[in-house]
C-alpha cells in the first residue's frame, strides 16, 4: 500500500501537470478543450450508454436522455441491477415522476409504492449495504488526479465519528467527480494505530449536476436501481456516500432539467397526466446510429490546463480570476465522437 | 477599522453560535426554519422587490416572478438603474432571450444590439465601473455572519495578483450570500506595510442558485441593468467580482428554470417566437395584493442551527454528514409573512 499512498499524496500535492503546447494560445476552457488531441479522448463503450427515450414533447418533438453508467469500482452492484432492469424492459412505460426545483429530476414506477399496482421486478437483483456507497482503495483502483487546489467543504472536516474521511480530496478519477481518502488519515494515523486497526483508504463519487443516482427508502434500504434521478440544481452533495451514485446523463439534460416542476410534495407531480412517459430504456449497444460519446482524460495534461482555465478566467470577458473553483464547476468535457 | 478587524476575525473563526431551545427536537434544517421565533424573521419591503409578469404558458397558466433587490452596500448603481428603468416601464414589452441549461435565463430587449432598433434607455442612468463589483468595508457594513467552517475553493487561494483577497471568507450579511476579505490580509501584511499602503476590505455578493445579475458586454462596460439574468444551474463562482449581482429570485424561479433552453450559442432562443415575452415588471409597492415576504435574519440563532444542519444532516434519511457545506447549498431561508 505505501507506493499507492506516495502516489496518491505527491498527486493531492503537486502543481498542476505541465502545460500542453496550445496553452500559449488557448484563452479558454474551451480552447483548450477543442485543442487537446486524440490521443487524450477515451471512447464511452456504447454498452456503458443507457438511452432514455421519453414520450415526444407537446409540439411533438423527440426527448433523448442518454446516461453513461459508472466505472467501476464504483456502484457495480446497482449498475448490474439496471443493466437487469433494461435488459427486461422494466423501464418501458415507467415515468418522470417527481421534478424539484434546483434539486432532481426522478423516474420509475409512479405505482411503485402501491402493494397490489407495483410493477414486478426482474427476478436476480442483488441487494447492496450502505458500506457499498464508498468503494475501498486498492492497488488495483484506477488514477485519480486531485482538483487543482484542493479546499472542499465537504471533505476537510468531514465527521470527527469517521476518522477515514479526514483529509480527503476532491478530484476525478476515469472521467469521473471523485472524492479519494487516503489509507492514511492526517490526524493521528501515528499516534493512535490507525493502519494497524484497519482503516482503509476510500473513495465515492460526487453529486455534481447531470449525476444519476438511485432513489431509496430509509436506511438500511439501498434502492435497487428501479427508481432514478439525476440533478438539475446545485449540486447537493449532502447527498454523498448517503445514496449510490449510478452514471450521468451526458446528452439531452434539458429533457429532464426543462420540465414543469412538481406542485406536490419535495416536487412530485400530484396528477398522472402531468408525468412525462418513459417509452422505452436501452443500452447504447441496442440502439441502432447512436453516436458515439468519448471523454476527455482525466489524467491528460489537457484536463490538468483546463482545471486551470475553469479556476483562473483570463478571456477577454473576465477581469478578476477566482483562483479556484469547486470539483462540481468543472464539468468533464464529453462530446460526439467523430466516426 | 481596528475594532470590526477584530470583529470581523472573531465571526470568521467562531464555533457557531448557541443553539437555540429547540435544536434538540429539530431534526432537519426544516424543523429549525419552522421552529424559528417572529423576532428572528426580517420584513422585505415592497419597495425592494421587482414583480416580473411573464406572458402566461402554453396552457393558460400565469407565470410571475417576484426578485428581491440586493440591499446597500452592494451593487447600488445598478439597482438605481433598475428602479428608473421599472418607473419608465421600460421592460414591459422585452422578453426571455436566453436559456442555457445549468447556468443562465437572460431577459432584455431582444433588439438591443441592433442600431436603430433597441429600445431607447430612459435619461439618467448610472455608469459604474468594475470597482462597483465590490463594496468596501467600513465602520458601517452590515453584520457579517461568516459559514460554519471556512473552506471555500474560490476565496481562499484567490489571485495571487490582488493580495486583498487572500483570506477572504464567505457567509451572509443581512440575508445574502457574501464573501468578506479583512482589510488586513492574513499574508505579508505587517511586512509589507499593506495598511499604510491602504490595502482596505471588501466584500461582495455571491453567485448562488436564484441570484439575479446585470448582463454586460466586454470589460470596462459594466452594464446599465437593462439586461438581466438569473442563474439557473450549479452556482457560477467564476462570475464573482467580474459581473454585478443586483437581486435574487425569491418566488416563481420555476417559470425561469423550467423554461425551454434556446438552441442558438450560449442558449439563445434561435427564433423569436421562442421568446417568453415580459408583460410587465414593477415594483412590489405598484402591485395591489401582493404577498409580503421575511427572510430567516442571517444573524440570527436559528440561522445558525439551520447552518449546521445543512452542514450535518442527522435525519433519518442520512447515514453519513458530510461535516460542512458550500455557501450556495445554504439557500437563506424565505417565506410569505403572515400578514
Amino acid at each position: 500500500m505505501r507506493t499507492f499512498i506516495a502516489g496518491l499524496a505527491a498527486l493531492a500535492l503537486s502543481a498542476p501537470m505541465a502545460a500542453p503546447a496550445n496553452e500559449q494560445t488557448a484563452r479558454t476552457p474551451g480552447d483548450v478543450v477543442d485543442a487537446a488531441p486524440a490521443s487524450e479522448w477515451r471512447r464511452i463503450p456504447a454498452s456503458d450508454l443507457l438511452v432514455m427515450d421519453l414520450a415526444a414533447d407537446p409540439r411533438g418533438q423527440e426527448r433523448r436522455v442518454v446516461i453513461q453508467l459508472i466505472a467501476a469500482p464504483f456502484s457495480q452492484g446497482w449498475v448490474s441491477n439496471i443493466r437487469k432492469l433494461v435488459a427486461a424492459r422494466w423501464f418501458d412505460g415507467t415515468a418522470v415522476v417527481r421534478v424539484q426545483d434546483n434539486y432532481v429530476a426522478q423516474w420509475g414506477d409512479p405505482d411503485g409504492e402501491i402493494p397490489g399496482k407495483a410493477r414486478a421486478l426482474p427476478r436476480g437483483l442483488s441487494t447492496m449495504a450502505p458500506s457499498d456507497y464508498t468503494a475501498a482503495i486498492s492497488k488495483s483502483t484506477p488514477p485519480f488526479t486531485a482538483l487543482l487546489r484542493g479546499e472542499d467543504p465537504y471533505l476537510t472536516h468531514a465527521g470527527t465519528d469517521d476518522r477515514r474521511v479526514l483529509g480527503a480530496v476532491a478530484g476525478f478519477s476515469q472521467g469521473w467527480p471523485v472524492a479519494m481518502a487516503p489509507p492514511t488519515p492526517r490526524s493521528a494515523a501515528s499516534t493512535t494505530g490507525a493502519d494497524a486497526q484497519g482503516v482503509a483508504g476510500a473513495a465515492w463519487p460526487l453529486h455534481c449536476y447531470g449525476m444519476v443516482g438511485v432513489g431509496r427508502n430509509l436506511s438500511p434500504d439501498t434502492g435497487t436501481g428501479a427508481e432514478l434521478y439525476a440533478v438539475i440544481g446545485h449540486a447537493p452533495r449532502q447527498l454523498d456516500r448517503n445514496v449510490a451514485l449510478v452514471g450521468r446523463v451526458i446528452s439531452g439534460i434539458e429533457h429532464l432539467s426543462s420540465l414543469p416542476r412538481g406542485t406536490g410534495e419535495i416536487g412530485f407531480y400530484k396528477t398522472a397526466g402531468e408525468r412525462t412517459p418513459i417509452v422505452s430504456v436501452r443500452t447504447g449497444d441496442e440502439v441502432p446510429g447512436l453516436a458515439s460519446y468519448e471523454y476527455l482524460s482525466t489524467d491528460s495534461a489537457s484536463f490538468a490546463a483546463y482545471v486551470d482555465k475553469r479556476a483562473n478566467r483570463l478571456d477577454d470577458f473576465y477581469i478578476q480570476p477566482a483562483g479556484g473553483v469547486d470539483v462540481c464547476n468543472v464539468p468533464v468535457p464529453i462530446r460526439e465522437a467523430k466516426r
